[in-house]
């Protein structure tokens, strides 16, 4: 009772304490992007004004080019050097993690500082991408660091918190951890919390979700306070969110417009399944071409150049002045080729930060943009954020997603305006919001999740219909055509992610048709030197433990019904592995006292990093020695009959978080295992309306 | 294919029908109310005017009161007499039937149409209840009339989404209805998703909660039209849920106060338990005294005297006069006893709807309410509100809860504006909005969905994190001395509901400890006669199919490890009477080929309502007869090791919702069966640190 009660508390405090350090971390980024970004904008933009006198303007836009570049040679360097996995938004990975997969590094402490020293990079070094889908893989890599107590890259251990390490116990934290992160980066608590459980959980817990949303809660807390406080007013509590999209005041919409919101939730389903498309086929080319790390960096070097170029260009082609009206506008925005009291719509969206001009694109008056500059920007940032994702530096695909989708957006207002230019129901903000929502939702394809954190982020409930209806459409048309950029990454990457529900076009297999046979068994009392063998020899995680049972005439068997002795419990590689590292075993076959029974304890301390099978030294005297199983088996791990049906064995799976299932016969024999793998192995794939099941290649590490 | 997305569609359609058809009945419920009330008041008030003149004050009290007795009467009495399930909230009965509990008449047509009359009754009937409860359940049977397509009370059958006739896909439709009666009792989407989740979910589901939360928008969005066409500006849509707590104008709150939240969550943990407490001790004084209708309405009738008379008293101790100021409360303000240009606020309180009164003491000036008449208010409604929770009639408790804490949240404010009265940060609508917070988290000890609720209702996100804090701590004060008021209600039903999480203390418990035993088992060929003496003899819903098994002799086993033949499968008894039904027999045990296989439509058509075994006729003849269980029996029903632990038995049952588990032995014998039953028969109580555990009674029903 009393320890039931510590635990509990320790629980409770570890989730409090990741979301102040995701919140403290998200305050970091901030910081150092906003100090990089000044210190380059102030030096350029002196520059610039003097050139405009002197004809000598690309002077400061080759420097800018040029720092830019260097910033992202930087963040590119670590990151495929030292941590390939810290590439990208980090969802994909997250999102593994939390389906129950082991993806190598993903939450270790090595990652998550290159993680937050790339993504300053990235974002100071002028490419289209965002901070805030980092900030989830952050927030989980902190909570994985925090409720382990010890990080095996730096050696340290503080050997507290022991009780939570196992895999279940981590990736509740990591919910918690990836929620708070989602809740820092959009100032959206409960947005965290319904991502981390449309990404990862399978099993609803009261307790822990409530849990989740106190980790959520303090991350946006945090960082609200410590951002007032670096702006000055500390008690306003005015920025909840790395980024939120500011202030609606237009709040209403009629019945009339849902069918134009379907033709933008249209729109955005088809550009995000071609944005999908397209990543796709460069992804595939990528893993064949540029596997270097000099290749890699230089890629994305590359990237980085030609976006510079490409704004630059566009600046002399398009000269879009726009008068200077309002004093903010005056500081942020910039003469260019302009004359006087006019500024550059194109020079000002190009030297801010994606961030911002978003904001500028929900916000600034109608006359700001023009239609040209909006469809020039809009095709530049689709192709450039495409071009940039998969690129081997952090980068987040929602303020890049957001962009391009407001820019559409205020282009069908524009549209509507010009249709009907008395219209008072045609706002710009409105339309610029569900251009982006529909433009998000065509990518990602979330759900509920995205939803919320679009109502928390516009802090706006009314428009929680609209936004729904857009996201809705954007995913039904996008999933005719192929699956959400992350989904898509997952499976190019070979993992075998379980889905949410088994197909129906499945439902008449057979966990018989299902398994993996043979399969590679243990006695109770085991010889030493066949576990060595068969951990060698094997890459499976898990086996059952049988009697009646010799495995060494097992070829005699060669009929339909092949069994494999009568089934007793199963018993994992890392249990076996810290057996026969500690030596647990017994000289003679007989001896009926065990010297020494290890406990929790030992297979505590060796958690996660179990030791390879290679590197433990067993003698060849050894190896005659046996190991009783019995005592550290699992005996009531779950087992199936062989006519089960494919349904029931993927709820199995999904609901309790299986990695392995016995398959037994009617007399209770082992004749087959159901992992994660089998289950992924089959897709389901619409193309066009021709649904067909697909065999996947599945990775075998 | 063509039948998948058909079959998509149709789920997509019904939880649309499900989303608008709840708001529609909100809105009447609306209309209903207000009518009914200002009938009533219009009347009163003249009657008042002219009597304060007059000295005739008592008659149209006494007139006002008989007419809220008589109102009671008619609810009451609809409610005791034709469906005693629809008094209350609904919520306990619906967290039954989420939880896959069978509440006998919960989801009928019956049932909703007393509801709605009923709730009628008693919120015009001048009851401290709230309205918004029992939309819940309102949604919730809405959800499962459409999605069955007909109606066994009125005899009608649509004939249509026979597809979805089923426990399983039933329950995930009354999801969505009970989602979509949050939403528009409160205007909050998200947390009706959120309340469904937490009530009802044990297995997350993308898809699912997706169409729920499109229900929930629905239903808030409906209400709004319509409530915004019924107000008269149709395109304003400001009304987004029956009940909103107002605008709230400040929404700072300073690291500071965050001590004050955890007190006042405190005082609302222990004001909760004690509400809960004396509402039990009355409940079991209910059941075992008043058992008949007419006393049942008679205490009905009693209580609304009793609140009439209670608040007229009050007018005559307490006169806390106001002077009018704005425009509005001249509307509303009542004079009474009090001078020219004042109002009494007793009388304003006593003639107001309860959310009008939490809406007042939400917003209305400091000086609005004196201390006394708070202290006065709060005590008679905490006692009225316990009184009237568990009457028969349809009644919400949220209000009442916010009422209270309402009142003392504001005493809070007048406290902390005596103690500091230069202190800015003392605004008296964020402590009565804490105070209402904590009052409510306090009774329901509902967690995040309570919080999302309140945000949306307030629309506010800025006060999460202190209306988090107040329900945090008023729930963990408020649990070490009893549960929530609607689990409360469920235990003391002696429902067998399935917690969150197994126990630790019963982690060491084995599946051949909990399971019953010894079960009836069937043999795959059985004969009529034993089918029909089982079913009329024994009360479980679920039996074992085996083979090499005589049933005849089982008195000879006597041994510890009794067993009943082999596992095949499992059969339920709503399929037996089915194929008694349609004599699905065959007359000679060898006769190889069966006559008449029943396919699935014949025990869908027979859904829900299977007639009682007893009004089957069997002859004589035909008890020889047998039926071959093999075709129909369910062969991958999941069965568990007599070895597996209670954690992972409870695990199994929680997350795939199952009602019967076949435990075998090592040879894969029948020995036990695990059931709902039998995993709710054990409850942790902690009282005072005191934990234990309790064998509970459960209902045999």
């Amino acid at each position: 009772n009393k320890d039931y009660i510590k635990t509990e508390f320790l629980r409770w405090l570890i989730m409090g304490m990741i979301g102040v350090l995701t919140g403290l971390v998200a305050c970091l980024i901030d910081v150092c992007v906003i100090q990089t970004t000044q210190l380059k904008f102030g030096y350029i933009k002196d520059y610039i004004t003097s050139c405009l006198e002197n004809f000598c303007l690309e002077v400061p836009l080759l420097i800018w080019i040029c720092c830019n570049a260097f910033l992202i040679l930087i963040g590119s360097f670590l990151t495929a050097k030292f941590a390939p996995v810290a590439s990208g938004s980090g969802i994909p990975q997250i999102k593994c993690f939390l389906n129950g997969v082991k993806v190598p590094h993903v939450v270790r402490l090595k990652t998550i500082v290159i993680k937050i020293v790339g993504v300053i990079c990235a974002v100071s070094g002028g490419l289209i991408v965002g901070k805030e889908g980092p900030m989830i893989h952050s927030g989980a890599v902190i909570a994985a660091g925090i409720s382990q107590g010890k990080s095996s890259t730096f050696l340290f251990d503080f050997k507290i918190f022991e009780m939570f390490r196992s895999d279940h116990e981590k990736r509740d934290f990591v919910s918690g951890g990836a929620a708070a992160g989602v809740s820092a980066a959009f100032g959206a608590p409960v947005g965290g919390v319904l991502f981390s459980l449309e990404e990862g959980a399978s099993f609803w817990n009261q307790a822990l979700t409530w849990r989740i949303f106190f980790a959520s809660m303090l991350s946006t807390f945090t960082l609200n306070v410590v951002q007032s406080f670096v702006k000055g007013h500390p008690l306003d509590l005015s920025s909840p969110g790395l980024f939120n999209f500011g202030k609606f005041e237009t709040t209403t919409y009629g019945g009339l417009e849902i069918p134009i919101f379907i033709l933008m939730g249209i729109v955005g389903g088809l550009l995000g399944a071609l944005f999908n498309h397209i990543n796709c086929k460069l992804t595939i080319f990528r893993r064949k071409y540029i596997t270097k790390v000099y290749l890699q960096v230089l890629e994305a070097v590359i990237v980085a150049l030609c976006t510079g170029t490409a704004f630059y260009v566009c600046l002399y082609f398009d000269n879009d002045c726009q008068v200077m009206e309002s004093s903010e506008s005056q500081e942020n925005g910039i003469q260019f080729f302009c004359d006087d009291g006019k500024f550059s719509s194109m020079a000002s969206v190009m030297f801010r930060s994606p961030e911002e001009s978003v904001k500028s694109l929900f916000h600034d008056l109608p006359e700001t943009y023009q239609p040209t500059t909006l469809i020039l920007y809009c095709t530049m940032c689709f192709f450039l954020a495409l071009w940039t994702y998969g690129l081997f530096v952090p980068s987040g695909l929602f303020i890049p997603s957001l962009l391009i989708g407001a820019g559409w957006g205020r282009l069908v207002a524009i549209l509507l305006h010009y249709i009907s230019p008395t219209a008072k129901w045609v706002t710009f903000e409105k339309y610029a919001l569900l251009g982006a929502a529909a433009q998000l939702g065509g990518i990602v394809r979330m759900t509920i999740s995205l939803t919320v954190i679009i109502m928390e982020a516009s802090g706006n409930i009314t428009f929680g219909l609209p936004v729904m209806i857009v996201l809705m459409v954007a995913k039904w048309v996008g999933d005719i055509f192929n699956e959400g950029i992350y989904d898509m990454h997952i499976h190019m990457q070979g993992v075998p992610l379980v889905g949410w529900e088994p197909s129906s076009m499945l439902s008449t297999k057979r966990a018989s048709e299902v398994m993996s046979h043979p399969v590679t068994v243990f006695r109770t009392k085991e010889t030493v030197g066949r576990i060595i063998d068969v951990l060698k020899s094997e890459t499976h995680n898990g086996f059952p433990v049988v009697d009646d049972y010799d495995p060494f005439v097992e070829q005699s068997f060669q009929d339909e019904a092949e069994s494999f002795g009568r089934y007793k419990g199963l018993i994992l590689r890392s249990q076996l592995i810290v057996l026969l590292k500690m030596k647990a075993f017994e000289e003679h076959e007989d001896v009926q006292d065990v010297k020494s029974v290890l406990n929790i304890k030992d297979f505590r301390d060796a958690y996660p990093r179990f030791i390879p099978i290679h590197q433990i030294n067993i003698s060849p005297h050894e190896r005659e020695f046996t190991i009783d199983l019995q005592p550290y088996m699992n005996p009531g791990a779950y087992t199936v009959s062989h006519n089960s049906s494919f349904p029931r064995i993927f709820r199995l799976f999904r609901a309790l978080g299986l990695r392995h299932l016995v398959v037994v016969n009617e007399n209770n024999k082992v004749i087959g295992m159901v992992t994660r793998k089998d289950l992924a192995r089959y897709r389901i794939s619409s193309h066009f309306g021709n649904v067909q099941i697909d065999e996947l290649y599945i990775s075998q590490s």
